[in-house]
């Protein structure tokens, strides 16, 4: 099939959804059909390969998406694509809509979809790394992950108005399981006092010391940012009340985070990727992963692509811990 | 001394804090100014009152603080305050600082304290309703709600992004220990499938419909908003998940909603509340709390400003169920 | 016709467009749906009912869009609509689609031609203030009031950013031919120096005086926003500079006060507007407009329906001087 | 004085302000403190160093700033410091305050004055970004120009719901004088349909069979973004009319890019290169420009630091035909 002229395409959002991915689906269509290509829509991720639940996209399909936050074409997580007869069903309802290569955004786990598709039955991928956790190898920046660290930022800048006010703690639960993105971007843009990550064991005594410091010398409020993989805030809090014998709040930003118009640069990205993905299939480069490393567009095989974290993380808690 | 002529007034911020409350204080400060009297502000509420913790005002001391959210004077609850020795000790200050008259802002237990202060020690006083929950008699609004509500908003509407995306049911808590202000205004706002308050029983079968004859006609999402007062999100989300079998997902909003730069109605409002409260002092009526009804300055005694609802519940609920 | 069952209805939104008209489509569809109606979208205004542009509407079409700026139905200014002529195809149209009554969202001249459909063609309609500018009698709030004065205070406090740091006089252009509502508002919520409005003459000598007493005060930035029908931003910066020899910068805030999601407030309106005008039209009452005083649902004869100013010019301009 | 130990550095904003002005200012206060040495902020850029404006500086200082728009410390362009006798002054009141280092945030111009401190007077300096134009060379962001871009970008979204609806073109001009990066960023952030810059001639030809083409398959609005250096917004608005006959409308964003609180990039980027500014002054590396290459610290010559053109323009140009 690699071989065959590529004359139509599908695209699919798979995994935990983002801000941008609507613009990545836009700019895969009107680039396909700039090149003069049909093009399918899978709705529900791969479960929508698995069920046949599909939709033919034109120009005109993706008008006005490109500020809007989610996916029209709705996003899933599919344990039935995990196995080779959910696998056979998908290849089965590419071939029913004569779609000959297909465009996968999403995380970890839909890459390696992607990877089955093309090393197990030869259907031509590609994949975008749409993720809000920014936890892709091969690309500098995820889609999705800009406006999710805004919008935490926007979040924690007004709850700083009241740690201000009523003179508290406040611990901060932000997302990310394996990776402690978010938080330290969070954390260092609104010049919190201090982050728990799952990258690095946290010491209770120093954040005493610091918090005993800065009051010494007049801080009221302090705002100490968690990744959710990291600890749990109501946990978290408790623990700082018990060591510090301060009040102090909790809040779990949560789903917010996931949703919202997408900031400039993840429209920005995900417009880019989107075209370089249609790009990489037109030259015949298949099972790739197409990303962005220093502002210029990279592309790596899928198989590659596995998690790494690629934050400066000392750089960013040693000044955390100095400003503060 | 309720007789005296009124050379300087005193102000303070008591209680949960609320967007607009800076808003206020600038009102205070410059009407003050311009009518050619000194300011006295006290920090952390009657805290500042009983502790001798204050700050001389002037016309530059509130520039630039019109747009920010909380309040620079701090805020607390202050248990002390409700005993008689926490009183003598704010009315000592007050001499201290030959301070005439006090503004207060704040919520109910702030009033109780401004009449106390007025009944007990003569003190002119006058409050400002300032408290996210709308829930102050004699106001159509208090200083601060506009801001929660739209906070709140915002945040369902991102979450919304996400419900679409993954085709889940959203449980969002709100705040809103006794009222269900909040609730019903972002319920309606966000279109939201249902809202429980605590002023009303909630009837989860009639919910359950609800989903189920939605889902017929192709709905995949649902965003149900529930007040603080009314039950916990993770307790909801869960009897959700037992009645529908469907997957639901839960957010509890927290202090982002305290938080955040004034929408344009609350800083109105405050601006005019703070102005006439002044001019309220200036008249001899003491005792007083200033608000707005229909869009006019309201004027009632401190001690009948006690809780009450004003919202038409009815009407809300009914547009809820029937619009969804 | 007017004794006739309604079984259907149809909806527009006409001239210019503003933030909730989705939102009252929304709600009007939705209402109608529930009541049983059926109904039918006109597009681009009156130039829809002429040029029988129509599209059948039902529960799911107004799915998602409360949270969405400017009209789905697409609006228009229809000068053919003055015409007999024009009305005529318009009724025809309405006969075609089996349209027994409409419902027109939109300001002062929309509410002209749902008046004449009505008393001259005898067919039911009602009117729901839709205009940034609030000025249509029988309702304290028109539909995307709110939203637009927000985003212009939004502005104007990014202007005041850059106003501080370089120590300039900014004058700034907002919406408003024969109203100075939002310029009012915007200049209140704003802390604004100064306003100057279509509804009082304004005195350049006195502002002179402000900027001079504020600068010996160390004063460094001002703000005067001017409604467009009472001023041109350049013209009276060119004045500002000849009389006050400092340095001045002019911004027209223009269309963005036109889109943007609605608020809180505007999306609350809209939604109780909506579902009121199929309530008027159900009950026999035709040819009405309405509208929302001291919050309560209110109704009038469209032929009234005119403009009025209703904001207390006197107590904002007041305030404006007095606290800046 | 290049060999002679550190103990007290100064700093100042210089030129047009810009988001992130605030968190640089903050990280050289803190991170100088947290080296143990002493800081003057001078106030109006060089203005304040011929005028002897200063202000001593500390830990808590510069609380609370990290979100604020604009700079603090004010800034302004000084002619005079251009001349010896300028410099001769400022250089005087360095010695006053015992300052032995400057750290100087702005942009071409200012550099050029670091420059001049540097070479011609012996004082250690070095130069941060800072500006919305994003053209200095040696570093691949500038502080500000994050914010400026997503600022234009939603107030093209909201221009973009009132095109919709009233079916027109809108011309929106941005700024940049000689460089076309915020309207290259925002015209595909926004799905622009096309950009004017003054890297590049542009051709109104093929606009309007764009725009024809477009229309063929119904499309009903346009956006075409213009850099200020380009062309007039206005004047490109008579002439789309005058070539297409469609109804076309202009707006000029000004100067809200330049305020506002400043987005998680330029917080994050303006608080590492005012704590990397500290680090470079004591390690002895003077007459330097700090910047980020490729998300790491990167320093270069002042004298080097001149203008250059960083965006790949031709590939962004082509994804906003081929996209539209």
């Amino acid at each position: 099939m690699a071989d065959k002229q590529i004359k139509k395409i599908g695209v699919l959002t798979s995994g935990g959804d983002g801000p941008g991915m609507n613009a990545a689906i836009r700019a895969v269509v009107r680039s396909a059909v700039h090149h003069g290509l049909g093009v399918t829509g899978f709705i529900r991720g791969y479960e929508g390969l698995i069920d046949d639940n599909a939709v033919e996209l034109n120009h005109r399909s993706v008008a006005n998406i490109i500020d809007k936050g989610g996916t029209f074409l709705k996003t899933a997580r599919s344990p039935r694509f995990k196995e080779a007869e959910g696998q056979k069903k998908a290849v089965a309802t590419l071939k029913k809509y004569n779609v000959d290569a297909l465009v996968v955004i999403g995380g970890d786990g839909s890459y390696a979809g992607a990877h089955d598709l093309y090393s197990k039955w030869k259907i031509p991928t590609v994949g975008l790394p749409g993720t809000i956790d920014n936890d892709i190898y091969g690309t500098d920046q995820t889609i999705g992950c800009h406006t999710a660290v805004n919008t935490a930022l926007e979040a924690i800048d007004k709850i700083r108005d009241t740690g201000h006010s009523m003179e508290r703690i406040f611990v901060v639960e932000v997302m990310g399981h394996h990776s402690g993105y978010i938080a330290l971007q969070v954390a260092l843009g609104a010049g919190a006092e201090d982050v728990i990550i799952p990258e690095r064991k946290f010491d209770y005594q120093k954040l005493y010391e610091g918090i005993k410091k800065g009051h010494d010398i007049g801080k009221i409020s302090w705002i100490i940012v968690v990744a959710e993989g990291a600890g749990k805030a109501h946990q978290v809090s408790e623990k700082v009340i018990e060591i510090t014998k301060f009040e102090s709040r909790y809040v779990v930003l949560g789903h917010i985070q996931r949703g919202g118009s997408p900031t400039a640069p993840d429209r920005i990205l995900a417009t880019r990727l989107g075209a370089a993905s249609v790009d990489c299939l037109l030259r015949g480069e298949h099972g790739r992963a197409v990303g962005v490393l220093q502002n210029k567009i990279n592309i790596v095989e899928l198989g590659q692509a596995c998690t790494m974290s690629i934050v400066p993380i000392d750089e960013y808690c040693n000044l955390i811990k100095t400003l503060t």
